[in-house]
């Protein structure tokens, strides 16, 4: 542990947060005034609001209206430092963590990793599906969209045209019913503009989800109505069906049906993003740390973990609490507020996660939401959820900046019909398709 | 040419662009009523509006505030088709342009393709500078920017160091000078927030110039202006200095002298970007077209060419005329209406070019501009100047969506002294630099 001291070390407890998510984010906003050092790693220098990740992918936003760089969120925070790095390993006795840029020690250690997407081991399909877990996913989704209809101009073949057209769509949660409505919406209001030349009869959008019904978790009348509305939109949903195999053009289900499509999007699970170091029996099913009601990772008095990646068993929640934003947030801020008690010897609070519901919106106008109020829920479906689903998704945005331009897009894309932002740049997933030379003549 | 048909052929005689830029969309635009099939060919599916570019790359706008998708811009047209595709080659007497994506008959053919960075055969340059031609070369730029300052962060050793802090633009025209303001600014405004542990006192911005003077073809006094509000924002400025080579680290320049820098940016010149298949004598000096007063490329009845990509030698400008959106613009609707002329029996008209002037703006609150207004030119610098860059470059931009956008995001950037769009998202040009062991540990 020879070396530069680069990070300024004042004899102030340094708390090393990996990962800054939303309960990473939260925990280094909540030790603003504490006496101690905060170091967040990422391998991104922003934060992703992932909830609106999808709208980036179908052209809805910008990727500039849903992130903010960390140093912009916490400048102002005299006891807050950030280096852009990947954390490799964990050494618990030395208390040091090993980074692509050196090694760090510290006092308190929080995992806030969050998961990735799980690809249950296939790796064919790993290689052949989009999944939207973050910026550059959703940029490449966007792109790859784009770029299918303007391949599709030039195709003759019917399977071939129809191939581009056609999107499957893998889980029925809230990722994938909102792609699938969303992607209704390009259909509807927006293709049919740009190329006139295809006939839009052809575009087929499919959900596949292995269970019974949509939004699994959320209430039978959330369910209910997203199925409904789903195919109101004319979106073909699979339930009680798995998709086998996908080799980036034939989609072969459970069924023996067989989809073809050149876009089949992931959204069917995740699993933790653990780093190597810690003792083995801390790390549980799903690939996530077991965690006591303080957050601590089973094992370690000094190393936490919170959100995704936090696998914390109470007798409400046996199976852990849901991988979404309000656990990791809660937990962040809780965790905050656990470290200082511990620093001026006090003892630290159980976690109790505060259920507000659960919410999502099936293109325009409809929404489906459990909203959780003073003990009571409440269930909320069409016009008057899609609004309670975007005014909470813009005041959930982390920047004052971000709010105002994302409520200025949805409101100029909801009053014009219309999604501006159809520019391919950077990576897309399909290469130009082979085509025979006689197709190649547009004369 | 057998093959099949996507493009409706309803025996009108087709247009072929090569190249939505200016020039290209302008053109494009023009021919909305006449009776032709309009084809536009473009490698991207969007138009960029270049002269912000230099913002994109310095965190003060989105891409998403300066493009805008083709087929939004014209979908509403109904004799405009879009190809997203590159032409390889043209065969004039057959009529047809090879592209990526096929064959395509025209009877009108136009080039509008621009210019692209000129290295002048400096292979070694290309390789280690950066340009800023287009949103990808911006972003790049952007991102590497951004990069330097987080590994900066680890750096102990002083020229290390300083090499990332470092930046040496190459040319002193509106590019060069536009992007050293605006990095100027990040120096005093922004990155002294983000990044307090590290001293801006050591990083140094450098235009190197060529010629005696900066803005060269704009006014005596606009020259003047721009050296002094450069020197007094703390840009050094080379005149008379050429750089001789740079290997991705040191840069020499041909008084002997040696900086060190992991950034050159390179703005000190363009080359057209001609298509193969023409005759060897209608290519002249800059790789650009030469084209009579009707734009009509040499020796050619029904090819033209338009915008950087021509050279129209006429007697107030023997040179052709500069290398900016004006003429493009102008060339572009002229020669609309001159194609209906034609097709109307009629005679096409001279292109005459009408100089409006010329702007550059120099970091907050100043900029430099010679205005022609009825015959007589006007200079404008500092304040006043610069709220005329503004606002002409507001109205400039092609949607009403990037008027409302770029106007918001730089009212928000003036009163809040910051920008933004900090995030690096996509390539970055640097690789992470090889650091000794010793300096990896930041305990």
């Amino acid at each position: 542990m020879e070396g530069l001291t680069k990070i300024d070390d004042l004899g102030k407890p340094r708390v090393v947060i990996v990962g800054g998510g939303f309960g990473g984010l939260e925990l280094a906003k909540a030790l603003a005034n504490a006496p101690v050092q905060v170091v967040l790693i990422d391998k991104q220098n922003y934060h992703t609001f992932q909830p609106l990740l999808y709208q980036v992918a179908t052209a809805g936003l910008d990727e500039g209206d849903i992130v903010s760089p960390f140093r912009k969120i916490l400048n102002h925070q005299d006891n807050f430092y950030f280096r852009l790095a990947e954390v490799t390993s964990i050494d618990p006795t030395a208390q040091v963590v090993e980074t692509s840029i050196g090694l760090l020690r510290y006092d308190f250690l929080v995992l806030a990793t969050g998961a990735n997407t799980n690809y249950f081991g296939d790796e064919v399909m790993a290689k052949n599906a989009i999944a939207i877990k973050n910026v550059e996913d959703a940029l490449e989704l966007r792109n790859t969209v784009l770029s299918n209809f303007e391949q599709a101009l030039q195709l003759g073949d019917h399977e071939q045209l129809n191939s581009m057209l056609d999107f499957v769509i893998v889980g029925g949660g809230p990722t994938g019913v909102e792609i699938a409505g969303a992607l209704s919406e390009l259909r509807t209001h927006v293709f049919p503009k740009d190329y006139r030349e295809i006939d839009f009869k052809e575009m087929d959008i499919h959900v596949v989800q292995s269970g019974p019904v949509l939004l699994k978790g959320m209430s039978a009348n959330a369910s209910a109505k997203s199925l409904e509305y789903l195919e109101k939109l004319g979106v073909q949903v699979w339930l009680d069906t798995r998709v086998k195999s996908y080799d980036g053009y034939t989609v072969t289900l459970n069924n023996g049906k067989q989809l073809i499509a050149r876009t089949l999007i992931w959204a069917a699970g995740v699993t933790g993003a653990p780093i190597p170091g810690l003792n083995d029996d801390c790390l549980v099913s799903g690939n996530r740390y077991l965690v006591d009601e303080y957050n601590r990772v089973h094992g370690y008095d000094n190393v936490f973990a919170i959100g995704d990646i936090a696998l914390m068993k109470t007798e409400k929640y046996p199976d852990g609490h849901p991988m979404v934003a309000q656990p990791a947030l809660q937990q962040g801020r809780q965790l905050g507020d656990n470290i200082q008690r511990q620093l001026n010897g006090g003892l630290m609070e159980h976690f109790v996660y505060d259920d507000k519901g659960a919410m999502a919106t099936i293109g325009r106008n409809h929404a489906v939401a459990d909203i959780k109020l003073f003990g009571r829920e409440i269930h909320l479906d069409g016009f008057i959820a899609w609004l309670a689903w975007s005014f909470i998704h813009v005041i959930s945005l982390v920047s004052f900046r971000n709010r105002i331009g994302v409520f200025f897009t949805w409101a100029w894309n909801y009053f014009t019909q219309d999604k501006g932002l159809r520019y391919i740049i950077g990576k897309t997933k399909a290469p130009l398709v082979e085509q025979d030379m006689e197709e190649k003549a547009i004369v």
